[in-house]
């Protein structure tokens, strides 16, 4: 009995120790459009476990809108959803053009006036004094934040608020730099190079001037960050440096689909979190797929972003498609031709995971985003891959590389081509086996994405920290973690060493070659 | 129905590519001594869940003895008992010495001359023909083994077998280099060095020129590992080249004890595996805790390697515990003076473990392996620590930086220093505040430490591998590694551009200052 109530009086000493176990209060800084769909899954179940969760929302959002799972915070942007709406059609406008030199470029400009557009949108968050009050006057546990904008990392930051960042990446591998994570440009390929882990001498050449590359891209792509960062925060720091303060980075992809690579200890993926949920069709779409007989049926989707193509280019579709005798269910907002084929349904939306998931689907005609590629591969289903944006030419190439995709561009793509890879895909039993066997190692974890996302945002919760994952890197600049100061220390020992050796060796060897000439004369 | 009926052929399809999920046959090779300790909790385990264990044992085993978890495989070792207790007894000889510039030296003599015995041992095992020959004809699915001898690592790779290590560490990191680990030396120290992950200029200096001399020391370390190992498989390979091929490196260490740091995707962390299982007291050890009133009680092992001191150093100790009031419980075999205090129980042999999770543990006096660490770290018990050899002084400056222990010398060791820091950690509530909080977020994980190794282990059964976490590094040579062709290959084409462009404007200039000159004269 003594024991018992000694080890009762351990504990609660030891639970003295512990920050809010349960209902903590969680400040979310999301990134809308697709970014925003998997980091709401994690959010409605940090809800359901009963903390208390805002979400900060632009009166422009496209795809947050309010929920019973959380209390969605409304703030003015300084655009209109009008120019917004212009500033992504400019994105969308090259997809069907050939690409040119110039493209990188033009992507470039592009994605830096849409980002600049929303730095805009956070500097009028950050100075909107009475809503920072109100939230500064909330006593927040945690931010929980895509830091692909930079609001969530610096308002963290403001308030001395531990982060987690939910993320696919950022432009030039900044959050790599920010979280000191080696990625030897040896085997870890850059985006736009096409580089895969594996490369030749010149694709290293092209790897390596790429990361210089990188380093003044991010330089200019991140000025605006940067730039706001330190006017906010009223001291002088990059906006790299406020990201290096995470407490934990959860990466939404895993080693099935990304080339492995070093990991820091407070990095923790969760590949495949959108895909666990699954629902059961509406009773119209039951009805359709599973009237495709043996032959199964195809979805086909471009991402959220993505809904309609011009006519001429949704023809070739439409056209292939009335090839082959599977069924198609095609998430299309665009102009619908009169004839279209009868296997084809045009839809304004699909559940595209709970389709995948039904036995009968045979291909995945996808856009390679990350959260596609990976319904696709939780599903078994093989794909056909047309790359429109950003990451996802090179989210292909590492589906086509794993023998479970065949890729296509959109400017050339006509409907032979298109027939041509999906009878491939339909036919060739490689796909469908090569996609198994890695929808099975991606299904075979210890833990399911969710819930490792879930506990560590209440570790963090709970200890206000993951300290002890944080490497003493962050202590150090460039020249110092690559050891460079100590290097050219070395070298200058070294160098004196071997001059001060020479000389007098040299001396010594004049001497004696001078006593000996002295004493020949004599 | 005909989904439902779709669906189970999906199911039956996708297991088609599992291997055995259940009742696999494992191989393993352990090292003797206190490394079995942890490694025999994960065989057990592996066995209690159906998978056929037989574990290869040296005839002059010490630890590892028959079990009905496993089948225990003798193998004839071309050295006594007698051989192998007086190589023990060297090493153990320098533990009260004080130590000397010479000390490294001789230490690294010393681990030599036991490895190599080991070394020996294992040659008698890969050529003893008919033992091999049986284990061959086993088809065993894994080898389950710790790479700090040879054997475990050449005979996966002779037979064919996806090996999973178990294990702290190798000397000279050579466990980092085989998995493509990157280990800056700007703030991962190594060992021997006195330096922690954050480093002064000099100590990064020590720290760099470490880095070197360790890759000498690795060479002579591991020669005769890479000796055996490619005169056995007949093949032009280092014992790193083997090691390289792990599926699965199960490491017996966490962030709370070692440095946070750059890790590999296929390294998994279990520290703390060995402090799980609790059993209750025996009667009389529980009545001589349970008296130990509110003063409580100390536990005091040095490991299963030293159970012994030499008198003069072991009156020391009974004269510091004669002055306090705590009890003591003492691991120890040697000789027993008549007036021992009344306070210290003496045994042979101790629970450990469950001591240490007793709440009435005030301290733990121990010498810093990493079980004993884990053990009073998940126990939340703070320590007095007095390294012996190997890694563990740098062990115990982990403790010491977490301000969790005290350290003490055994050489110098008088009983005025050990009572001092005894009442120091007794008696200073920040010691017990700081390892309470250092074992509750060492406690605070998704998953048990068992468990994770269990599901590895696992894993590589179902998939004979685990391919998607091994890094393409593995294609790469150091040169390559670290990009030095491609810098060597930029250097060359800038200078011999910017030779061109000097030349070019030299003549330029030449030409017109020439035309200048004869202008002028005319």
């Amino acid at each position: 009995m003594p024991r018992l109530l000694a080890a009762l009086c351990l504990q609660i000493y030891l639970c003295s120790f512990l920050g809010p176990v349960e209902g903590g209060k969680v400040l979310v800084m999301p990134v809308d459009g697709s970014h925003w769909l998997s980091m709401k899954i994690l959010v409605e179940e940090l809800s359901r476990r009963g903390h208390e969760m805002v979400v900060l929302v632009p009166e422009t959002s496209v795809l947050i809108h309010g929920s019973d799972a959380y209390v969605a915070r409304s703030f003015k942007v300084p655009y209109t959803k009008a120019e917004l709406d212009e500033s992504m059609n400019k994105l969308k406008e090259g997809i069907t053009k050939a690409p040119r030199i110039s493209d990188l470029l033009e992507n470039i400009i592009g994605l830096l006036s849409f980002t600049n557009m929303q730095v805009k949108g956070c500097e009028a968050l950050l100075y909107n004094e009475p809503l920072m009050q109100n939230l500064r006057e909330e006593h927040f546990d945690l931010m929980l934040t895509d830091p692909f904008l930079p609001c969530g990392p610096i308002i963290a930051e403001a308030f001395s608020l531990p982060a987690v960042y939910f993320l696919r990446g950022l432009p030039c591998g900044l959050d790599l730099e920010a979280a000191q994570c080696p990625s030897p440009p040896s085997y870890v390929p850059r985006f736009f190079t096409g580089n895969t882990d594996v490369m030749t001498f010149s694709q290293r050449v092209k790897n390596v001037l790429m990361t210089g590359f990188e380093s003044i891209l991010c330089k200019i792509f991140f000025s605006s960050f940067d730039e706001l960062t330190s006017r906010y925060l009223k001291k002088d720091v990059t906006f790299r440096d406020v990201l290096g303060h995470a407490a934990i980075w959860l990466y939404r992809y895993g080693f099935t689909f990304e080339y492995p690579r070093p990991v820091m200890p407070n990095a923790v993926r969760i590949g495949g979190i959108n895909c666990a949920k699954k629902n059961p069709l509406p009773a119209d779409l039951e009805e359709f797929v599973d009237g495709s007989g043996d032959h199964g049926f195809i979805v086909f989707t471009l991402g959220s972003f993505v809904s309609e193509l011009p006519e001429f280019k949704a023809r070739e579709f439409f056209e292939a498609f009335r090839q082959i005798p599977q069924r198609v269910l095609w998430r299309y907002t665009g102009v619908i031709p009169k004839d279209i084929p009868e296997n084809v349904k045009v839809m304004k939306w699909l559940p595209q995971n709970d389709l995948l998931a039904h036995p009968k689907a045979k291909v995945f005609i996808t856009h390679g985003g990350t959260h596609g590629i990976y319904e696709g591969i939780c599903n078994g289903v093989p794909m056909v891959m047309i790359p429109l944006f950003g990451d996802q030419v090179d989210n292909v190439l590492r589906m086509v590389l794993r023998e479970v995709a065949e890729s296509l561009t959109m400017f050339d793509l006509t409907s032979e081509q298109l027939l041509g890879a999906l009878r491939k895909v339909l036919n060739n039993k490689r796909y469908k086996e090569k996609i198994t066997q890695l929808s099975l190692i991606h299904k075979d974890r210890p833990i399911e994405p969710l819930d490792l996302a879930v506990f560590w945002t209440e570790f963090v919760m709970r200890h206000g920290s993951a300290e002890h994952l944080r490497p003493a890197a962050h202590h150090l600049n460039w020249v110092q973690y690559h050891s460079l100061d100590v290097i050219a220390f070395l070298l200058l020992v070294l160098s004196t060493v071997v001059f001060i050796a020479v000389k007098t060796c040299a001396l010594c060897f004049r001497k004696c070659f001078r006593r000996a000439q002295k004493s020949k004369k004599e």
